[in-house]
C-alpha cells in the first residue's frame, strides 16, 4: 500500500490527522516498532514518548512514521528527516487502524466441519464457521459470522451472538449468554460451576451453582481465564470489558462497561466492579467487595474492602497510590528505623 | 415444587428444621438471592448475616424464605411478613438442598459417543457417559456412572472411579488415579510433569518426573488448575478437599482431608498441606513447607516456612493474622515514622 | 537392572563418579526418595542435604544410594552401612539419569491417527506422531520424531521442529515458530493474541496482533502457560528457558538462554528477560522492564523497574534480597515502632 494511500485512509478514522509530508510516498509493505522498523516499514511513536525513542526518528530505517502532533521536539525532528510522516493527535490509534489496512484478517471458511458434533435443536446463523472437532450441545444458538475454532466445547443451552470469535479448546458451559463481536480466547473457560461448599459435620456440601454467566456486547476474555457461574442469578461481564489471560472471574461477580482486567488478576465472588475499571496485572479483589467507577489498582494490589469512584489504589491492603509510593520507599528503611527507635529509647529513659 | 412439599424435604435433610409457616403454601419455581427473589422464588438467609440484610426480609418478593433459628431479630420480623417461611439451624445447607430439589442435575446419556476414540484395554464401568471426541488412552479404567465431557484426553494407565464428572477439555496424565465422585473442572490438567531442572554446565538437565497424581474420593478441581506429578512417589490430593480455578499444585505435594484452596493459589513442590487447611486466593506456599491442621491463610499469604496447625496467618512472610492486621494498619504510617524518627534524632543530639 | 550395571552406565554420564560399594550388588527395579525407599529402590541424596536427611540413610530401606562425594559426614556412616552407594561429584545429575534407565520413555506410535485433521500443505517430517483429535491448520511444518497429543489445534501457518512433545489440548496459533526438542505442556497457548486496547472515545479500541511468538530450542511451557503474541515484531523465549505451569508471557516479551520461571509467574508485555534469569513463583515483572543476566528474584517479587545483572531482589516493589530479609523481619515490629514513636515524641514537646 502506497503511503498517500494510507494518509487518506486514516483522514478517514479516528485519529485526526493534523499534517503529512508525502516526500517519497514510499510503498508500506509492513509495520514494526521504531526500533526494529526496516524500508517499507511504517512505525509510530506515542504521546509522551520518551527522549530515547524520540531520538530515535533520526536514525530509524522506516520508510513511514505517525507521530504525535503535540509534541514540538518531535515535530522539529520530523522537518529534518527524509522520511515520510503524519503529525496525528492519536498516533497510536493511527497505527492500530493501519495495522488493520495492512494485515487484514483473514475470514474463517463459512460451514460446519465434517468433524464437528453438533447437539438437537441448534440454531446456526448465517456465515458461520465451526471448525474441526467442535462439540456444539442441545439447543445452543450460534449467531451470524461467528467463527467456533477447532477443539471448542459449548455445553447445552448456551447462546452466543453475532460476529463472535470462540478460539481454540475454549469451553462455554450451559447456559451462558454472550453478546454480539466477544472474543474468547484459547483454554479460557466461560460459566464453569462456581467455588461454593458449606461445611458440614460431614464435610464439605456442595452448593449448587445454578446461575449463569453472561458476557454483554465487545466483550474479551483472555487464553486461559475462567468465568464462574454462581449458585443463584448472573455474573455478569460489562460491555466492553476487556480481560487478559488466565484471570479468575468468581460466581456472582459483575463488572461495568469498558473495564480492563489485566493477566492473572483474580476477582472473588460477588465483587461488583464498577465501569471503566482498570485493574493491573496479579491484582487481587475480595468477596463482595464493590469497587467504584474508573478505579485503577496497580499491579498486585489486593482490594478488600470497598474503594470509591475515581480513587488509585495499590498495596496489599490497598491504599491511595500515591501514600503507598511513599510508604515502600520507606519500607526499605525499616531496619535503620527500628535501630534509630532502639537507640533513642536508651536516650531517653523514663 | 409447592412451599409444603419442601418443609417435608428438609426435615429429612441435614438443615435442621426448628420452626416453619405456611400460609400461601406458594409454588416455588426459583431461588434467588434475597436482593434479587421475584414471586415464586425462595431465597434464604444465613446465620450472621448484617442488619441490611436482615431488613430485606420486610420488602423481600420472594414467596419463601429460609431462614437461621438463632436470629431473634428475623425471628420478630419473619412473624409479621406475609411470606411462608422455614427456620432452621443451617439455612445455607437447607438452600444448598433446596437447590438439589428445583434444580435436579440432569443426566447425561449413557453410553460412548460414536466420534470419541477409545484405545485398547480399557474398562469401562456401568452407566458411564463418554462425550464427543474425547480420546481415552490404553489400560485405562473408568468406573460406573462416571461422566466424560466432551474433549477430555485421558493419556494411558489411568485408573478413575466410580460417579466422577470429567469436564471438557481437561487433561488426565498417566498413571494417573482418581477415587469416586470426584470432579475435574474443564482445561484442568492432572499429572503433567513436575517442573524439575538441574543445573549443569550444559544447561538444564530435565529430571524425569515418573512419579503418579492421586486424588482420594470427593475431591474437586477447578478450571483451569493443574496437579503436576514427581519425579518419583505420589502426589496425593486427601479426601473432600476441594480446589478451585486455575490453583497450581506442584510435584510431590500432599494436602489432607477437607481441604478448601481458592482461586490462584500456588503450592511449589514437596509441601506438605494437613486437614482442613483453608487458603484463601493467591496464596503460596513455599517448596518442602509443613502447613499444620486446620491452618487458615488469607488470600496473597506467602507461607514460606512450617506453620503450627490451628494458626491463622497473613501476609508475606506470613506472621499471625491478629499481628499482620496491626502492621498493615500502621504501614501507612511510615512516612510519617521516618520523618519523626529524623526530628527526633535532630533533637537529640549526641 | 542390577546395580553394578548402573554403576556402569553412569561412569559415562555426566555425573562424576568418584567411589562406589558393590556389596550385594542388588536389583535395581524403582527409584525413590530416601524416606520412602524400599527394597530393590534406588534413592538419593543432594549435596549440602540436611542432618536430618542425611541421618536417614542409617536406617534407609533402599537397596543403593547415590550419595554426594563432597560431603565427609555422609561418606563416614556410608562406611558403615550395608547398602550399597555411590559418590559422586553431581548425585542429582546422577539420580536423573538413573531414572532414564529405569524408566525410559515410551515411544509414541509414528503416524497420523485417523481421528485428526490435517489442513493444505502440511509438511510432516519422518517419525511424527499425531494423536486423536488434533487438528493442524494448513501450511503448518512439523519436524521429524515430533509427538503431537491428542485434541492439540495448530493454527495456520505454524512451524514446528523436530523433537517437539506438544502435550494434549494445547493451542498453537498462527506464525508461531517452534525450535527443537520444546516441550509444550497440556493446555498451554502459544502466540495468543496480546492484551492490546487503546483508549477512545467510544470504547477501546483493539491493537491488531500481527507479530509472531518464536520458541528456541530446549524451551519448555508448562501445563495452562500462556505465551502472547505482540502487536508488531516478535515475543522471544531463549534457548533452554524452562517455563513451569500458569505462567503468563506477554506480548512482544524477550527472554534470553537458561532461564527458570515458576508457576503463576506474570511477565508483562515488552519485558526484556536477560539470560540465565530465574523467577520463583508467582513473581511478576512489569511492562518494558530489563531484567539482567542471572537476576533472581524470589517468590511473590514484583519488579517494576530495570535490575542489574547478578542481582538477588525479593518484595514489592523489588529490592536486594538481603535488604528485603531485614525489612520484613522488622515489618513485624510496627505497631510497637508506631508506639515507640508516639511515646518519645510525648517525652519531647517542642
Amino acid at each position: 500500500m502506497q503511503f498517500n494511500e494510507i494518509v487518506e485512509k486514516l483522514k478517514q478514522g479516528q485519529s485526526s490527522v493534523v499534517d503529512f509530508k508525502i516526500r517519497n510516498n514510499p510503498i508500506i509493505l509492513t509495520a514494526a516498532s521504531i526500533e526494529n522498523a526496516k524500508e517499507n516499514d511504517i512505525s509510530f511513536l506515542d504521546n509522551n514518548s520518551q527522549l530515547n525513542l524520540k531520538n530515535l526518528i533520526k536514525t530509524s530505517k522506516a520508510s513511514a512514521l505517525l507521530l504525535p502532533a503535540d509534541d514540538n521536539y518531535i515535530i522539529e525532528v520530523a522537518k529534518k528527516i527524509s522520511i515520510d510522516w503524519i503529525l496525528l493527535k492519536e498516533p497510536k490509534i493511527a497505527f492500530a487502524e493501519t495495522l488493520e489496512f495492512l494485515y487484514p484478517s483473514e475470514k474463517e471458511k463459512e460451514g460446519i466441519h465434517k468433524s464437528a458434533v453438533i447437539g438437537e435443536n441448534v440454531k446456526i446463523g448465517p456465515g458461520v464457521s465451526i471448525g474441526a472437532n467442535v462439540f456444539i450441545g442441545d439447543n445452543a444458538e450460534i449467531g451470524a459470522q461467528t467463527v467456533v475454532h477447532a477443539g471448542v466445547v459449548v455445553y447445552k443451552n448456551v447462546s452466543i451472538g453475532a460476529q463472535n470469535i470462540i478460539h481454540a479448546n475454549s469451553v462455554i458451559h450451559s447456559g451462558s449468554k454472550l453478546g454480539d463481536e466477544c472474543v474468547i480466547n484459547a483454554n479460557a473457560v466461560i460459566g464453569g460451576e462456581g467455588f461454593g461448599f458449606v461445611p458440614t459435620s460431614n464435610g464439605w456440601k456442595k452448593m449448587p451453582q445454578v446461575g449463569i454467566v453472561i458476557l454483554k456486547n465487545k466483550v474479551e476474555i483472555g487464553s486461559g481465564s475462567t468465568v464462574d457461574r454462581p449458585s443463584v442469578g448472573e455474573t455478569v461481564i460489562g460491555e466492553d470489558t476487556k480481560i487478559d489471560n488466565q484471570v479468575q472471574v468468581g460466581h456472582g461477580v459483575t463488572t461495568g462497561r469498558g473495564c480492563a482486567m489485566a493477566a492473572q488478576v483474580g476477582i472473588a465472588g460477588g465483587a461488583q466492579i464498577g465501569n471503566g475499571v482498570i485493574l493491573a496485572g496479579q491484582v487481587g479483589v475480595s468477596n463482595k467487595v464493590k469497587v467504584g467507577d474508573r478505579v485503577i489498582a496497580s499491579s498486585k494490589t489486593g482490594i478488600v474492602s470497598n474503594i470509591e469512584a475515581g480513587k488509585v489504589v495499590s498495596g496489599f491492603p490497598a491504599i491511595p497510590n500515591k501514600l503507598w509510593l511513599r510508604c515502600s520507599a520507606n519500607f526499605k528503611k525499616l531496619p535503620e528505623i527500628a535501630k534509630a527507635i532502639k537507640l533513642l529509647d536508651r536516650k531517653n529513659p523514663t
